[in-house]
């Protein structure tokens, strides 16, 4: 006769409602207690049919993560700890890179619509599902405009854009540099570029932005600030978009022997533990990493349970004070 | 009457086998094709079970993979390589970060016997699925030593610990800390030890290794390595057993007023994309990222289709010079 949950429990001396947390991963289970369940089913050869319970409950427990590539440390950091909080939740976590790879999104939304995943979590660079208008579909896009249904949550792109301007200004820069991304991507980012033009403006100096597509190789990056630096000796300060690019105009600057501080100010963008650690002396300005997860995690919930939700959420960034700008 | 795939195939204008492919993400496909096919499902309100599909077949093409963070470099980049890898062989990818969490293991193991998963590539640095002694499972380890049943791809650690202390002693340093991570660890990264306190030996030099748990906060490692300084006054070379805490220990010995290379000199391990990046100063050994992952996918599929693998495969690793050692 074949096990059933009643035999498991019984002889790993639990009840069944554990079994079934167990088997489910819900709420809290001490190792002991997993290990003498597992041990059970083992003996016992117990199969628990999951898939097919999955078909009964129409639903997968499953979260789709999908971002540019989770080998740049900010994206990386933020998949970490969406994984986190969703695995406290009882879900597991699906993850793409779709860097230089547009079919990628709509695979993902293919897997959604085929109920492999009941929800997704985006931040990719690319059109795909923004394409796509179906309605009420549980995503939630991460500073990522996709369309006017899906809510998007954001740090504050525009005042981390004056955070950092005011601060070269403050700091004595005039020709300063900003760099962000094409300017036909539909992003809140975009808000940094504003912000940087308004500031710079309010000052009554001339703004400059030059244009770094996030997913070109590190080979070209090269060329275009090496450019940037040969087309604009009197630069004084540069506010970049990202602290990886900060990183590459600093090695870049130095080699051309310029001073950080003294002949070149700079800021950049991100803030993640890695670049904090590595680089501690990068002026830098701080997106709440924590926070974009956790209000991500809980505007996808809503989404999933159809409640209402707002359409975009702005989380408050910081400006974290190193030596270079 | 319910619309079916031949449906969807007739107004999309393709085969049947395309929309099948394009249902289970395999081979490859045009973005025009996908779109295409995907309009049609709409129009129809064409409703694939995938998931019924799934249970029929017993298998989910999902292979889970189980790192400490993807937060950190070095597993942010191979989960990137692996995902993108298992993506192109039409498998979907489930990630967990384990740090300090053991009961993770065990749940994704629960995961792979319940056949939610295909597979499974784990780097975990707890106990946990090691345990298990179930035979042949479809679990490949990378850098860990699971039990006697489960394949190992590693890089050659014991060439890496003998590249970078003979690095060192060639620069003439004569007093050369190691720090690894705590030896009662499974791990094959022990040899880069083993070949650190060889490699003293034959040059007549003392070795001294503090150990360092990779899982421990910043601030801990921060505390163990200024009181490393301390203790050690004539400290003048460190081989760090990855990058993020030589980047550390370089900070505290410029805070001090060492000069970095003369004063003291450095070598880290791992050469993940984004260090080699932001400091393209620190001498390191490069761990062969894109090799581990191919060969990891490899050995999984074998392990899958019940074929007979290696239980141990050594990837080469190479020294990349900087100027800090």
């Amino acid at each position: 006769m074949r096990p059933k949950l009643e035999d498991v429990a019984k002889l790993a001396n639990v009840s069944k409602t554990t079994v079934s947390r167990v088997l489910n991963n819900r709420g809290y289970l001490s190792r002991e207690t997993i290990e003498r369940v597992y041990s059970a089913m083992k003996e016992l050869n117990y199969q628990p049919n999951v898939v097919a319970r999955q078909l009964y409950k129409k639903q997968t427990r499953i979260i789709g993560l999908l971002f540019p590539t989770i080998a740049n440390p900010f994206f990386g950091e933020l998949s970490a700890e969406l994984e986190k909080r969703l695995y406290n939740e009882g879900f597991k976590v699906l993850i793409g890179n779709s860097m230089n790879d547009p079919k990628k999104e709509a695979h993902y939304l293919n897997q959604l619509l085929t109920k492999q995943v009941d929800g997704l979590i985006v931040g990719t660079h690319n059109r795909g599902i923004a394409e796509y208008n179906y309605e009420h579909l549980p995503v939630v896009a991460i500073d990522r405009n996709m369309n006017q249904d899906i809510p998007v949550i954001e740090s504050d792109n525009y005042n981390g854009g004056v955070l950092a301007t005011t601060r070269l200004i403050k700091r004595g820069a005039k020709k300063i540099i900003h760099t962000n991304g094409p300017i036909e991507l539909e992003t809140p980012t975009k808000r940094r570029r504003l912000a940087y033009e308004d500031t710079m403006k309010k000052y009554g100096l001339t703004p400059l932005t030059i244009m770094v597509d996030f997913n070109i190789p590190y080979s070209e990056k090269k060329q275009i600030f090496t450019q940037m630096f040969h087309d604009h000796p009197d630069l004084d300060a540069v506010f970049a978009s990202n602290d990886i690019d900060a990183a590459l105009i600093m090695q870049l600057a130095l080699e051309q022997g310029k001073r950080i501080p003294e002949d070149l100010l700079l800021v950049g963008y991100d803030g993640t533990q890695v670049i904090r650690n590595i680089l501690p002396g990068l002026t830098t300005i701080v997106q709440p990493i924590e926070d974009i997860a956790k209000t991500a995690v809980e505007v996808l919930k809503q989404r999933m349970n159809n409640e209402e939700t707002s359409l975009e959420y702005v989380l408050p960034v910081t400006l974290r004070e190193g030596i270079t700008g």
